[in-house]
């Protein structure tokens, strides 16, 4: 069930909070063993949380609704552990997150922390990917993304500085969510790059994407009932890594394209500059320069307990100056500008999201079709289309305009609706 | 002195930030009677930062440097009182806000908390204009402005939502800074209007605000010694309310054009779509429809404390819908299009700031020429520039490109050291 199908269930006297916050607990019981999706679960905290949302008055549409959180976001009683336990074991911060603050004041029942890769980089962690135990969830918000999967929690949220969203919500077959830059809080998280460090939503439908984000926004705009329609129009492009990808990804992109011309969406395919192709490479800039930054104590201090891919990946980031970082970031500037003019006349772009199916679990996959967006700022979701050869989710990547999530997320929906197909089941 | 130069006299051996931060307290002591820019002073606890910072090792490059903060910003030692003492009296936090955590981070020596206007909206407060103490210093970000104006603090974190740093800094004659929405980050104040509440800084130069920002955002492109150049385009747009202008911002507005382009600068006259000046109105929709929920409670529990005008206000707010509330949103993002296709060939823009000098202390001025980039999220910052017929600081405001700030700081400093113009003196 989503989230707005079991609402419903709530509203029509079938389902009750803590029935619908217990049936999540038993499903993590039940199979975190294999999935490793949660650090630290506080049933008792959500069971009773539920139970007062069940009592009345409500707080809202979301209270006593099920929420994961990742584990580089703060919460004053649970321990957070940066996704590097081994640096930080047990760590306990005071304050909760801002994010979290405002989860807790809408009423929602916080299950606890959800796994992060290793380093909360791109190194694989412990989680796995529910639908093959074999292959990797993606990183880093692996097992926010996992969890969602597995039905372990309706919504989680996440972030993306990478891929990290977008990446994970494509392998595991859910719908992941980057909003613009900033448009949630990040106060209360670890900083890896300011630039790019983005707080995001994990869900299985749209709609409870965008339910979510017009409570938190108090944006009317975010309206998960509002009439899909076909009439708009949608721009293609196939960036430079499309030669490099499996043929599933190829056919399901092209396959996907068609239907939506033939629902009567206008498909536009788009040319967009040269140097757009660069602009994902100049992330790795700004990323690795600031995390050789953001992970210089660490580096100095637990040097024994950090990856070699860590530490030549923060040897990379020495090599850049910070006019190399200051030249990237006034390029992004640039390309902001170019996209408007490039996507003037389309409402949404599609690209793919993953070059194929999860990769097995030593590698967490490419991010090549998605950090241009983290770098750019514009909301991105991805959204399940089909399997693969393996039997594993495809994703299709839309992309929107910044600052204009509500309409962005508006037409992720009705193209959602007119493919027809919602997170996986597993 | 500016920041940036009593900096340069610590350096020298000639200035301890003990006796910087004991000077504002003197200042402070001396004249806060007057000027009403304080509404909680922690001398102690500030002198007790500075010796630190005297002691070193320093932190970063504004270790020990005095700083004024709105008393809308969370602050766990001191109160809060969000522009409403009445109906707050002695609030007391138990957590910083976000902005807080960073300032303490950097070391600066927290002074106290400033002024804020009636309600913490655009009703008459306290504070006085330093310039004259029978005029006011706008609002709402009131003390902030003044006590940079009156040398009791070298910068001070505000806000605007609708003109409140803006204005308050041009009836001041100080450089008040708007950035791009959400650059500087708004958990732990009171919310007022989520599409328009933005964090920004007061200061007596523009080299001092770009000091602060690139230690802030960490970002090397924020650099306060980059050469001055005079090869850039600058737009120029005297928009609606222009005919309703006391002639001196007439005066002063056109002969800095003139200076501009003398210089070397070339000036752009631009036209804007005809729905621009629509758009500052629109403004007042976002703003009274938020503020009709943000002081619901307050309304219902403290009815006989709130001004007429506040209840004014707050209904007009309840005669719009949700629908309204979106449609204008909608018609913001277009129009943020709709700039960059107007200003693609210039580097920032230029327009009045205020429809004249500070008016008597009854009336807060006008923002007619300030919230619509409020509502379009674009940085922009007042320079004082002249002075009008009666004695009073007159402004030029500097828009730039949204996200762009580091640039548009950039521009703007250079069109402050074109005009040979810094924060007037007492």
């Amino acid at each position: 069930m989503t989230l707005v199908q079991a609402l419903k269930e709530i509203d029509s006297g079938r389902l009750t909070f803590e029935a619908w916050v217990r049936g999540c607990l038993e499903r993590i019981e039940e199979r975190n063993d294999d999935v490793k999706a949660w650090v630290f679960v506080n049933g008792e905290r959500a069971l009773e949380n539920a139970r007062r949302a069940d009592r009345g008055p409500r707080k809202g549409p979301l209270d006593g609704v099920p929420l994961g959180i990742k584990d580089i976001i703060d919460t004053a009683d649970m321990p957070t552990e940066l996704g590097d336990p081994e640096i930080f074991p047990g760590r306990q911060p005071t304050v909760d997150a801002a994010v979290v603050t405002m989860a807790r004041n809408m009423g929602f029942s916080i299950l606890g922390k959800n796994t992060v890769s290793r380093h909360s980089i791109m190194l694989p962690g412990p989680a796995r990917n529910p639908h093959d135990l074999s292959r990797t969830p993606g990183a880093s918000s692996a097992g926010s993304c996992a969890s969602v999967a597995d039905f372990m929690t309706p919504i989680s949220i996440g972030t993306q500085t990478g891929g990290s969203i977008v990446r994970p919500g494509t392998f595991c077959g859910v719908v992941g969510y980057k909003p613009t830059i900033d448009s949630l809080p990040y106060a209360g998280l670890r900083r890896y790059s300011r630039p790019l460090d983005t707080v995001g939503l994990i869900s299985r439908a749209v709609e409870d994407t965008t339910l979510v984000m017009g409570e938190i926004m108090s944006d009317p705009r975010f309206d998960p009932t509002a009439p899909v329609r076909k009439d708009f129009r949608v721009g293609v492009w196939r960036p430079k890594p499309w030669e490099d990808c499996e043929p599933i990804i190829h056919q399901v992109f092209d396959d996907n394209v068609r239907r939506l011309e033939k629902a009567g969406v206008k498909v536009v395919e788009l040319k967009m500059p040269e140097n757009f192709d660069v602009a994902a490479e100049e992330h790795d800039v700004i990323m690795s320069y600031d995390l050789a930054r953001s992970f210089k104590e660490i580096r100095r201090d637990h040097l024994d307990k950090c990856d070699p891919d860590l530490i030549s990946y923060l040897d990379l980031g020495d090599t850049y100056s910070a006019e190399d970082y200051g030249r990237v970031l006034t390029a992004a500037d640039q390309r902001r500008r170019a996209f408007y003019d490039v996507a003037r006349d389309v409402d949404v772009l599609i690209t793919p999201a993953t070059l194929g199916e999860a990769p097995d679990i030593t590698d967490t996959g490419s991010n090549a079709f998605i950090r241009l967006w983290t770098l750019l700022h514009n909301p991105a979701i991805t959204l399940p289309v089909a399997r693969g050869p393996r039997g594993l989710p495809v994703g299709l990547q839309v992309v929107g305009f910044v600052n204009e999530d509500a309409a962005f997320l508006y037409h992720a929906r009705c193209i959602e609706a007119i493919l027809g197909t919602r997170a996986s089941e597993v």
